[in-house]
């Protein structure tokens, strides 16, 4: 493989971190670096029943932990790392689903706090075929079943925070963390901007899949065999996650209410769009106004995270301000290919 | 073409509606009906060069003129009238987009009110090329232009309200109106619950395309010529708009904040998901929270539209409540062979 | 009484008004007239023990009758009417508050939509004494009482609203409507912006008294017999409703986030402080943030209110705007010294 | 002074607290400890004249310096520490307000993000007349003058946060932090629940006064010299910051958007009234659905704060749950005798 330098780690039961930020990193590795991660699902393992109810088996902070993180030889605060998703694989054949009390969309919360009782705690085991790439759900009070596809991806993956704060892995913010989108899946560049010294990237929370928004809270989670690559692009500031793919960019937002997560994504990706393509600010609000697309990643977490994207191809002009994508996809390929 | 009940109907200026409700039907049409009618753009035709400002040209509250109302014979309060799109079609090769003072998801408005002044009034005219169809976007502030894709519909689409009201045809609420959703297109049938007799059915808005948020609240605006079906479900409620294609069953919320527009789309589809497939709300809150797709409608009106979409292919014993949609595009199949 | 012109006015069950625009005035007046009017309860009158759940004796939407629409003469768009409330007293020596099943703050709602089971439906008779100023709460699951103040209001007062819209008397707006303000009690001036000619003024939703937010939903309702004067200002408009009291100036905001309500009542607040006292934005804006009190008025209705209130002694340099508010106090007093 | 323990502090510039959490204790203190502190104002004293704008003298993370953390001894999870207020006074006789670009109510964000540029930023130096107990406001843009009164209070006091974070002082949350609210005065009693072993105590933030929802985003910001005492109450858990004076028990709430924070301190103010009362839930909401005032304490920081407040004279049966205000205001007379 040549020039590839190549890290594998799986943590053990006392290395997973619980936090953005207030950990001493795992391991230090140089940008460019491969990672060959085990995470384990976000309820550290414990649901692993119909009968492993959340508020019995976990023990609260302990919930979503984290691979890392991983200190970035060279990282200083107003760089930008790139995390390059080469493969994303569930390590269990099944994944598993539950309510939770006080937390999802349809039901009050802590926060959204009503006098009404919290919904019955249930869980959903879901095989997990992964030859032919489905995921299984079967009803509990029925004997409807149905295939889906499976798409794995991870629900959280960030940088310590700036500020001088340590966040919960359970909260998305400007330095990523939970943001619970589909998009984080195989052969997506995800950039992030540094915050401290060595960015200390973690990841974790691997979904087999999950819609947009996770309605209930909770995705197919399971743990996860995945690879990346981590690049360093210094002396470019990332105010927000950006996502690229080969066909887009991606600007996530995530905040209360949940048009203000909307607003700073869109908002991100025109100001991305304009500084790439020379285009000014007001054409850029116009081109993105009709092109964009705006699926929801979640609207159950600590912050809500909405998601705006745009081809590639409806852009004008367009350069690559990191000039990091085609590069770690080349990386990918070539890592796959010595596989 | 045998059974199908056709009516041609261009409004003259002043037979065009300024909102649901409150306007006396233009023709009482029996259930089935196809209606060929012409809808004016949202600025009443009235910007048509790059120097029409919206604040000069139009006159409150003359906006979104809506072709209609249409009386539907046999509808009662508690039935549901399906709207099936058999053809949008740009009657004029330009559409017209603009910033409008204090409106937008990207600027301060009268009510998420602040001090600074308004962004700038701008006005960007596309050309639609209609045999490739294709808009091309040309930037004010520089030369660059992109081809985007014509894919016309339909902003706005409802029946008269519920409790006495009148509501302007900006608005997007529980008896449809302004949702702004590009998957009101062409093959697409809309159900909407009737709250008056007649139901009161009007369009307008035709959009030769529109990003999923609309975010500086104006999309490619243009006059359509369409084709619909006027349908009646007899004695079935509909609490929200519900759109049905080929593939997909949706449901819509509009409300303030976004999350309770998303939380309205989502319970309303889980709800039709759970009678129409036999599951249990919470096997159907789990079902839909991995499988639903989630993109917003628009982020700038009066009330956000959120829009909660599902693959029939994912519902297992999947039977349909309306019995409409199939029956419908037959119809609509009928139609287009005659034409 | 010499000049003043005096109006008195009970409707018959068929002359309420159930919404704010869309219904014939039921008498016109002069500016200045003197109206001693009865409005009924928000419930029509059909909740009177503790039995009388709201679901089964009420019929939507004949909810929040309103007295009116009274014409006042040469009322016309961009002037503004003054509502002088010189005393308000309940018809009755008993009020009545309830649970409604999906309303209030503390439950989830059809826009807040979960899926747990409503709140139980419950009925509080309050016993009011007239003499003493007290309404006697008596718990329904113990034996606990306690008196509070007699403080009655009027949630509900109105204009006919702008853009042709007919609106329920449920929601406030800018038309005013069910604002549910403690602030408007005897001895304040309400001014609302004229949308229609003759204004279209509607009042009723009595409490005996409420709460800041209304939190379930449902204050002390009771018929009242108030009495109000109805002036004119000519060519001055105002974009919210504002109160002013002896002591205070109050803008007031109604919608959806919280925040936005609030940002309205601040900035119109500041506007009008801005322009009576002479200071710039800016400056108004400070003095504004060390001043101001901002008291909660609903959070439970289809928009949500909060008022902004200044000290008018904290006010360099104070002139009125308006110019009515002593007029009308005078008015009252004579009133009050001739019955 | 016989038993009063009393310990005097005055930070170092190096001693300061940016955070809670994240921080070695200064002290440790038995409960019952008197703390006479000086706490520096939220810009670090930096902003001393009309030409130091924030964001050219102040140097972020470095605002909202904070006076502690004291380690309470004994404090463990589950339990609360009470911290009274027993003075709070000026430390010079001016004090200083600005507004900052893209933070306050009536700006556009960073996470209410629009296109519009920033408002223009300024400083307004007030004097404190502290004999006169005045704050004179002076217009930037005219000859305006005019005197407030003082009010002296700290905006921000807290405890470390649970779930392993380490917060901003920027920040309220139901660790406390940066409520702003101007309830927070001399004679009350702030009850925080303890997330930590010693809970972590800190303060700061003084304002001269402010009015409710601290529309700007900025106080008229000071200095203080401010006695409290801190004490321990075993084994009575604190959801979210309450507060008790002599004539009101308090709940606070902290979250986004507005309703929610609003949600959160009704509901934990009819819990606690409920407990109180021996009131059955359903029949707390009525009563404080009638008796509640819900002033506003901050719509402008990282979450929005809500009060609820209700007067003590309308709860039948109070007890004292935590039976901690009365013993302290009888230690805060005390210390004030002895001195």
């Amino acid at each position: 493989m040549g020039e590839l330098e190549v890290l594998a780690f799986t943590p053990t039961a006392e290395q997973y971190a619980w936090t953005f930020g207030g950990r001493a990193p795992i391991a230090r590795i140089p940008p460019g670096t491969v990672l060959e991660v085990y995470t384990e699902d976000c309820f550290a393992g414990r649901v692993r029943s119909a009968s492993d109810l959340v508020s019995e088996v976990c023990e609260f902070p302990f919930l979503n932990p984290q691979t890392g993180p991983f200190y970035v030889e060279g990282a200083e605060p107003g760089d930008t790392v790139a995390v390059h998703f080469v493969s994303i694989e569930p390590a269990r054949d099944w994944g598993a689903s539950t309510t939770v009390p006080l937390f999802g969309a349809l039901t009050s919360t802590h926060a959204t706090a009503t006098l009404q009782p919290p919904l019955p705690e249930r869980v959903w085991i879901w095989d997990l075929d992964l030859e032919r790439r489905l995921c299984r759900f079967a009803a509990l009070d029925s004997d409807a079943t149905v295939d889906l596809p499976l798409e794995p991806m991870h629900g959280t993956v960030g940088v310590a925070p700036a500020n001088l704060e340590v966040r919960s892995a359970l909260v998305p913010d400007a330095f990523g963390g939970n943001m619970d989108t589909p998009e984080m899946r195989a052969g997506v560049t995800c950039y992030l901007g540094v915050n401290v010294e060595g960015a200390l990237v973690s990841l974790g929370d691997g979904h087999a899949r999950q819609g947009e928004g996770e309605t209930c809270g909770v995705a197919v989670e399971t743990a996860m065999n995945s690879v990346i690559v981590v690049d360093l692009i210094k002396g470019v500031p990332t105010p927000w996650p950006r996502l690229e793919s080969d066909d887009y960019l991606m600007s996530t937002g995530s905040a209360r209410p949940l048009e203000d997560a909307f607003r700073i994504a869109q908002h991100d990706l025109l100001r991305w769009v304009s500084a790439e393509c020379g285009l000014s600010e007001l054409d850029a609000y116009q081109l993105l106004t009709q092109a964009v697309e705006s699926p929801l990643a979640n609207v159950c977490d600590t912050n809500y995270t909405s998601v705006a994207k745009v081809r590639k191809a409806y852009l004008p002009g367009l350069r690559s301000q990191y000039d990091a994508h085609a590069r770690l996809r080349e990386q990918a390929r070539q890592y796959l290919a010595a596989r």
